[in-house]
Formats: structure tokens, sequence, C-alpha cells
């Protein structure tokens, strides 16, 4: 329907790169495609490393369970919320609100999404890295981020070397609905989705793993997640009230 | 340099609708795009509901500071974090954790600007609405959100009745640094960007307001953030550990 439509239907998670590096004019328009994005009461309280030193980028690949693509991508930027850089010029600013981590979360996420949709459109891959999530106590220190800032997703971005399939979201019946939160979804709608699932990763891997998304999700949520998440957000300053 | 940059870099919120509707088209190309955004370990952690009744419009914008753009756009939808909806098919699943708010939060505004992006790139226009956290308690009694599910952030769409210029963001180096957050943002650019701001609110208004960016967020950030946010995030059951 549209050239940025058929973009972001297109997506899928890029692994592997070349080793092509991203020209400037190409890392400026995408910078300028994530600053577009609205920003909640125009407080713009987010802030994107970009780890261009290779020693610095192995240190924290290691911090985010060693994922390869880290080290080879072309680009790789750590999303930020970020209420510290208001303090430089607002020293009265009031923060620790949870309210403050909803902003920062959401209108980063909003930047970092534009940056994916803009690489992409440039014929670009990326994926992003909740893995900067793992060990937030060391990687705060590796890349000096005060209280005040807390990093929420990396962003690794080069030229694909691989050209996976998109893979297949929930029907949009069990995502949208219409005016009131339902009772319960449709089980079967669920079922045929779980089928779908299944046979999605039947293809890819040559029938090596069988899984479906309620059984994928079942092994996420009977785990723990970072339980050491909500003390580090306090220590850096957020959801303290 | 691509159709969607350009989409991207023109965006400016629009609070002012023409009556025409959506085609059922365009509503499914933008959820498509929405859902087609990546996801945290698939989890899907998000649910968007469709405000379609106009009796239940008009109690939901009254909930949210009463902006007479949650009436008139052709469409609105409240994007939320849904934790509740795995529950149905993983009973056992472990929620409450800080982190399962971070993924919420972060992937639903990811499908909350593709949508938005989808629709300005068929020639529409739409603004986030940080106000369903106004007195999300009434809201969620509304639409009937149970535990496990926060709404985040509404988005109104439709066809745009007016034209306003992009408001400009803060400079690049002030939001993208490398390898190291600095000890200290570089004043004279903060300086330069006040300036552009005070002009932009001098020609937006004819004169009439007078604003820097360090005045407008200095009035926000000495106010209290939505006070009552922590303890509405833990009764929905987010946030608990």
């Amino acid at each position: 329907m549209s050239a940025a439509i058929e973009v972001m239907r297109h997506h899928r998670s890029i692994r592997k790169f070349t080793e092509q590096p991203l020209s400037a004019e190409q890392r400026e328009a995408i910078m300028a495609s994530a600053q577009a994005a609205s920003s909640s009461s125009f407080l713009q309280a987010s802030a994107v490393i970009r780890i261009t030193d290779p020693e610095l980028r192995a240190k924290v690949m290691a911090l985010c369970g060693d994922q390869a693509y880290i080290g080879t991508a072309a680009e790789f930027w750590v999303f930020c919320a970020d209420f510290h850089r208001h303090l430089q010029w607002v020293p009265e600013a009031r923060t620790g609100f949870a309210e403050q981590l909803l902003i920062g979360a959401i209108d980063t996420a909003l930047m970092g999404q534009n940056a994916m949709t803009a690489a992409e459109s440039l014929g670009l891959g990326g994926v992003f890295i909740g893995a900067v999530r793992n060990q937030p106590h060391a990687l705060c220190e590796l890349l000096a981020l005060p209280r005040g800032v807390v990093p929420l997703f990396g962003l690794c971005l080069g030229y694909p070397a691989q050209d996976p399939e998109p893979k297949p979201r929930l029907p949009a019946s069990l995502m949208f609905v219409e005016n009131r939160y339902p009772a319960r979804f449709d089980d079967a709608r669920m079922q045929g989705y779980d089928e779908q699932v299944r046979q999605y990763y039947r293809t890819r891997t040559g029938g090596n793993k069988e899984m479906t998304w309620t059984g994928q999700i079942g092994e996420t949520l009977v785990k723990e997640a970072r339980p050491f998440m909500l003390e580090f957000l306090r220590e850096q300053g957020f959801c303290l009230r």
C-alpha cells in the first residue's frame, strides 16, 4: 500500500552481516528518523550510545550473552532512557517517578523503531538486543552511564548476509480487540496459530525444531525474568516513587 | 533517501481531523505493520483496544484530559502492555517482574511507532495520547482491562485537517554520543537549540509564545509526574519484584 508499509511488513531480525560499513549519510538519516519520533511532553528523554571502539564493543558483547552479531554488525547502538541530561540544565527537576520510566521506555522505543525502519528502508537489516539488560550494572560502568540513565535495548545494524523469512505474528483478532478487553481469547484461533508457528519452525530448521507459540512462551515465562531489574532501576534513580 | 525516511522525518502530531473514516484496508495495513515490529523473546506482550463505541469514546476522552481530538479522530486505539493473555494458555507463567514491564512498554511502543509510520505513509496523521495514564484505574474499569494489562498510550488517527511544521529536535550531538556517556553535554549547543525552539514557537504562535526547550522541560519536571503510577502498576501486577 506504501513503500514504508512494505518495509515494515517485511521486517525480520538480521543477525548475520557483511563487512560493509554504513555511510555517514545513512547514519545521519537513521538518526534523524529516530529523533523525529514523538516525544512525551517534548522531554526527549533518551540517549543513544554508539559503540565504535572495537575493544569496548567486545566487552559489551561479553556482557550481552556473547551474541556474535554485536561484534560483527557495522553499527551497534545502545538506546537508553535518560533523565540525567535534563538535570544539567534543570537541576531542580524531580525525577524517580515510575511514570518517568514509562515515558523513557516508550519514547526511546519509538525512536528505536524508527531507526530500524529507516535502516531497513535503505536495504540494511538489524536486530534489537534486549541482552543489554543482562548485566546492567557492568554495562553502566563500561559506558559511564550515570544515575538517571537506564540502558533499554541495543540495535545492531548492517548489510544483511542472510535472508530469513518474517515470523508469523499472532492473528490480529488475538491482539486487536474492540471497545473492551475480552473475558477470554478464542482458543481455536490460538490453536490455529500454534500450528502455523510449528510449521514455520519446521520449515526453517528442516524439521529439527518443533515448537508452538504457547510452548515457546511457556518455556520463557516459567523462568524468572531478570529478577535484579527492579533493584537496578532503583539504583539508577527510576521507580523510586 | 527513501520514502519511509521521508515519511518519518516529516512527522508532526496531528490534532485536527476531517470526518473521513479509514478504510478497512488501511486499518488492516496499519495493524499488520504494527504487529510486524520485533517482539522480545517473541512474547508479543501487547494488546490494542480500538474504541469504536461513541459513548465509550466520550467517556475515555473525559478520562484523558478531555482532549477533543480523542473524540473527533476517525480511529482511537489504546495500546497496552499485556501479560494477562499469556496466562490463558500458560497458567503457570511467572509475572510481576519489573523486567516484564520494560518488555511490555518497549515492545508495545515499537508497535505503536510502526502504526504511526504506516498511517502517515498513507497520507493520514496521528497523535499519541499519554493522557490514557491520567486516570488509569477508571480507564481499566471502562475497558475491562484485567490485572496483567497496563494502558500505556493512545493513538488518534485520521485524515489531517491541519498542516503544522515539524518541531525542531535536540541537535544530534546532544542525543547520540560515542562509546561513553559524557561528563557534561555542550552548553553552547544547548543554548543554540534553545534559541531555535524559541524561534519555532514565536513563528508558530505569531509571537504569543516565548519558550525555550530548557524552559519548557523545567516547567514539566518541577512538577510531580503522575505520582500514583507506581501503585497503579503494582495493582495491575507489574513491578512487584
